[in-house]
């Protein structure tokens, strides 16, 4: 992976960074280097066998096998999953210090991964998804989010909002929505959170009042990933009385008149997805347009989340399998006292905790993918226990990895305080962690 | 689950429970119960339904199903638990508290395990043992270790020598050794570490000569579990040069001349295991006691501790699961500030983060038993990732327990306190999880 | 410090201990320690300059003056402390693994401790105390607990009793309980805790009837340190209507006809301190003998427990000196891969964290002791804070002391298991460290 | 404290927000706000009574005493304390989100923060420093930190650099140094990391050979605060031999030929202060400007940095302070379920936790900062305990308030997220808590 200024440079950087280490530089050089910023990136971020990708192969090469992804997976997930790493690593990684300082949405490169069938993994493939499982999902979104952990959040999103069309929806909206939605053709949003309403979501308040064949719509929601950019927002607003027996799931599409949105939040991480108020007022959207039931809004919205707690654990998960490689590499390059690193005792001690936690982050990921896929009743209840586990812990390897990269961690030019920055917020979105407490202590109490 | 001076007395707790709480008592009879230290017993630690018992049947009434340890289990799998289950609740938690106490060496208890198939549950069954996969096997332990954490623990010990002699020996050894400790019969111990050798284990000094057809051994063997009470010593000894190459594995039979014991030590926890220093004075054993070659001892060791630590961190699990249980009960019934504890939202959430760390801890000890069952190359890190998460997590979360009971937690009269002495040691014994670290950073750096 | 079967040999330990270590021992010497278990005793707890002693005059020496605890003090308590390290070493420390084994409560002990003034060491000279500070207090405890951490424990609720006959008794009370219990010829005990209410103190059903001038006291009292042993029973109870207002201050004589005792609790740790219930069936008490006015008695517990919160921590603070210290010379003397444990960084780092969080616990503690001996407004929520965080992060230390001493930490001859285990109750009683967290909480948002 | 867009505003905020809560907006009003982003600044940051300011006041209004960082100062303490919480209101804390956002380095606010007293607070007086103790220092910088911590962080590397140059420096260099850098008309950096050697800083290469009466500088320093902007380079450079004894302090001053910097990187937080590399190319540099003798570099710049790490920590305990208050008067606030998130006992005990170790954290900074002006002993390992424990403690404040925030703690509209990322770095710097973790176990150890 390589970052911000090297643009499309991704195949040179192997090449270059062994000549780095192998001979000494001419002072003029190493200076040149400095000027630049760019000598660190070749010299310590990369090993010769190129980080990342080298991980992703390493259980075909012995190494590192305790850690690998690939591990019990079948030969189809292991090919899913070596077509996302590659693409994480080609096209994502060299471009993810840009997305996030620029603040770029990337059209181009999502469109690019819907080709390979990741714009609707779990959607049915007559209205043009892939057609996989949840473990399947959560393996790919793991091996995306190495490459860019905010951008392959937002696909995620992307991913829930078209498989509730697809599950809730009539065969004529599947047919009407989905396709472009599958091609990242058209992107969407999913709009739960309000200004006055985010782990409470049942007491949300945009109206949607019925007039003819069109609902009027009146409200504003909050925090909206790809609000602004999206063309398809799935809106869950009030179409009966309080609680969340009066809450219907209704699709707005960009261009409707009344529909608008805040300014851009500027945020600590997440930077390639643009987060925006989405504010209606006196929008006339076609009752066609209402996903399921009048009422039923609310259980479409949780039974979403439940895939969707998945997915952003995943997210986390990858962000912290990368934040253990790159730092096992820095540890094994990077000296000090005359010796690596990884010579230090505690550092080497400290990493095997992280890869320790990262492996029973992965294992509860994909323990609760498999109950969702099979509808077992415990699904619900280890999905939040994915979410609340694996986001937490994921970021503290992040974090963890960040420290043993001392002051380089904290510079732009390394990915690793990226993956801290985008990995923080999963603790809080689709259900903070606190609510995810809640939603357990629920489940062992519920007799 | 009750203890101590109710004896035989297990049927009745259910049935008198209930009473309790349902009528107010008499002042005399309340007194009554105060004096004899049993009322608590019976009014908080059980709930109508009988506290593990009702765990271990849960996923049957749909309820707590997200702890339920038979999830994701076959069939087969589930009738093994129940069965373990039962003998837990029924032949060692009314007796748990009294082995400690008293520290009693449960025989007969055991040997009735024994009967079960448990004491040979993962050796092969022409030498009377189960036959069993190393899954089912931690789902057996788990499933016992609810009943006494200490005793399990050392049945788990037996398994192990009893899977060495199976593995290593020769067909005509394991015919004479394996049938009676399958029974248990005889009892076996695991002697590896030294006075002066605890993580350094290859540095043994333990020296067995060959004269003639005999080893004359000499030297002492530290914190052994069974020592003194068992027949079977499985002994790593230096045949050989310094370091792992020189040592053999040799079975001492107890009465040997020259075969002497430690006075037997007082301890935090595990009091139904006698350990004691075992020792070797010009004691001479037939060359045909040794198992496998020359110079294969420490091999043999290793392997044997490899199930080993699986073993013991899924004793470490069943006594987290029995304290997740029985604090859930606790918040249930007992009352502060005129509501159940369990109203209070820190205690929810605490026992949510419980639950999850169970969940994390049951997944990553079955997916290393998985490995370790298949041969993959990742096994041996995934044992020790398995052993140094779930030993550590799961004394957090009996710990937690504990405090969650209040002042209750720190009675002999609850059991909550000896899951919590009996798991620590897990902590350190079969490889620390210092050592357990080491050997996964090993693992992570080797390339 | 030394132990159990070593009775009066204190002074002998030192002497032994170079014996063992500068010369190479004859097998049948080593072997006859190895059959007693005392070997490791002298060999391996002991470093040539005497582990707490030294530490004690560390300061003196230019020796870890960073965790040195008489860092900061004034000569005079210098001297205090002085005087109550060395009665720790001498005193206690020899004996305290027999008090917890037998469950012995220590009455010469104590009553030589009170000869130096520790009976009642914040009570007015007038009636026999020393009239000391409650920094002071801390230091003492501190110094004490190192030597028996239970002993001191109840030592200090002892003094916390007397301190609150002396501050809100009448002149004629004074004079008539104190004395006494100052040379503790009398002990006494703290009744609060009933079985029914633990962290809901003011909830309490004892009720206290008038009649003529007597009380007529009826119900029970839960958990109570001393119970059945101790002459003077500080009694909480309900003399008018509901909630704290109602609440009296009562003290109760053994011997009173009415009073009796529940059994003896057996505890995880503790031992050296009978529990029991105390049970009052018409009782009668003078009036005489209410500490107060009527419904003051709530105020006066709280009152009390502001200081014995400060007490309980600084007897963690003492058993997590003494682990620090046992732990750093055991780091120093035990070897492994040929190298003593204390070349390990990892240890090496744990112990510095280990050593962080004592001062820190240390200056929390006597940050609070400070406060409450001005009277200043943050002194209630600043002894929660103390009582909070020293108890949970000394547990912690004495926990990792354990697991850094390897098996030998889970041994009876060992010193660190005990306090362990004595410290874990610290973070239970005198209010929960879940109240403690309420009562924090309160005092932030209370504007 | 309010950010960014708000400009000159600072005196609307507290006016503007009550008005906001009290009646109910206009639709066409609250879409204005939302389009504008600015209207949770008003309503939810604010509590009527002026967050932090309030905060500062509150030991005088008998508030939230526990926290209050005036507990324990004398009269003197608690006017500096005033004037540097009033400062950091007024004129850091409404351009922080600014300075942040832009990377500007506020020169103006620091001229004016110099004109307090505060460009040389530990300096002596002759020379135009405040001539305050260690104490008051950290009492200064941790409520300036309030305001930025950036900011304050470089300003206490300024006053860090002149203490050197007072302490070590000749009269003739104290007299044409320091009275510029007290005033900041000249700003100061601090040179002693490089690209080769973070923790391990004895191994610096940069030379400097001696030449007539001029040392030639060649080498490159790394991670330099205030490269590029400051006038004054205090740099460590090797005239003699290997390791610290062959270390030299030599004065470096902008323009100085063959004196350059790298390009300004990119970092994650701390953006208020430019960090470049410093790179010397045949440098000369007159003997006249060697700080102490020849050899004497090292020694200097680790006096130096006993200071630094106090100053660094105390900036953390800013930071962590603000959060705390933050996070109360977003409890207080902000309502889920139609109650405030401050009703929920899970976020009430989470404060009291933080609140805890925030008060915990100032304790062992100001014990560190006594120690260190009176040159204890204990002194070196004290700063870095207090260094390790602060920063640590601090960050996890920090972001746990963030959490605490939900989704608004991830926006840049919201102080919480730049107090998490400015304080993550102290973690790193002046010693990673690596090396602190070192330095303490050495002290230990050393006997």
């Amino acid at each position: 992976m390589h970052y911000s200024s090297q643009g499309a440079l991704g195949g040179l950087v192997d090449a270059l960074a062994p000549v780095h280490r192998r001979r000494v530089l001419a002072r003029g050089e190493f200076v040149a280097m400095l000027r630049s910023g760019c000598w660190r990136l070749r010299g310590w971020l990369y090993s010769p066998r190129g980080a990342l990708r080298g991980s992703a192969e390493s259980g075909r090469r012995g190494l590192v096998s305790c850690i690998d992804p690939s591990m019990g997976l079948n030969e189809e997930q292991k090919e899913f999953q070596k077509v996302a790493f590659d693409f994480a690593t080609r096209e994502m990684a060299p471009n993810m210090a840009e997305w996030d300082q620029k603040e770029l949405f990337p059209v181009d490169a999502m469109r690019k991964a819907a080709q390979l069938g990741f714009g609707g993994i779990y959607v049915r493939t007559d209205v043009g998804g892939s057609g996989l499982s949840r473990l399947d999902t959560s393996v790919i979104f793991e091996a995306l989010a190495t490459g860019c952990t905010s951008t392959t959040a937002y696909i995620s999103i992307h991913n829930m909002c078209v498989w509730m069309i697809d599950t809730f929806g009539s065969e004529e909206q599947r047919h009407r929505f989905c396709p472009p939605l599958c091609t990242m053709e058209k992107f969407a949003s999913y709009c739960l959170t309000e200004p006055g309403s985010g782990s409470d979501a049942a007491s949300l308040l945009t109206a949607a009042k019925r007039q003819g064949d069109h609902y009027i719509l009146n409200g504003s929601k909050a925090f909206i990933s790809g609000g602004g950019e999206s063309d398809i927002y799935v809106v869950m607003c009030r179409t009966g009385g309080p609680g969340p027996k009066g809450i219907s799931c209704i699709v707005v599409e960009k261009g409707t008149p009344g529909l608008s949105f805040g300014k851009k939040e500027k945020k600590m991480g997440w930077n390639s997805q643009p987060t925006r108020a989405v504010i209606f007022e006196d929008c006339a959207v076609p009752v066609a347009n209402r996903i399921g039931n009048e009422g039923q809004g609310f259980v479409i919205a949780m039974k979403g989340l439940n895939g969707g707690r998945i997915n952003v654990a995943s997210c986390s998960l990858g962000a912290a399998h990368a934040s253990v490689i790159l730092t096992r590499d820095h540890l094994s390059v990077r000296k000090q006292f005359g010796e690596p690193l990884a010579s230090n005792q505690y550092l080497q001690f400290k990493l095997a905790d992280m890869a320790t936690r990262l492996v029973a982050s992965r294992l509860i990921i994909r323990s609760a993918a498999v109950a969702l896929q099979e509808e077992r009743e415990d699904a619900v209840a280890l999905c939040s226990m994915a979410k609340l586990f694996a986001t937490d812990e994921c970021f503290a390897i992040c974090n963890q990895a960040l420290q043993m990269h001392g002051g380089y961690g904290y510079l732009k030019d390394y990915a690793v305080q990226q993956y801290v920055r985008d990995s923080r917020v999963h603790q809080i979105l689709e259900g903070s962690n606190e609510v995810m407490r809640m939603l357990i202590s629920r489940s062992l109490f519920q007799e």
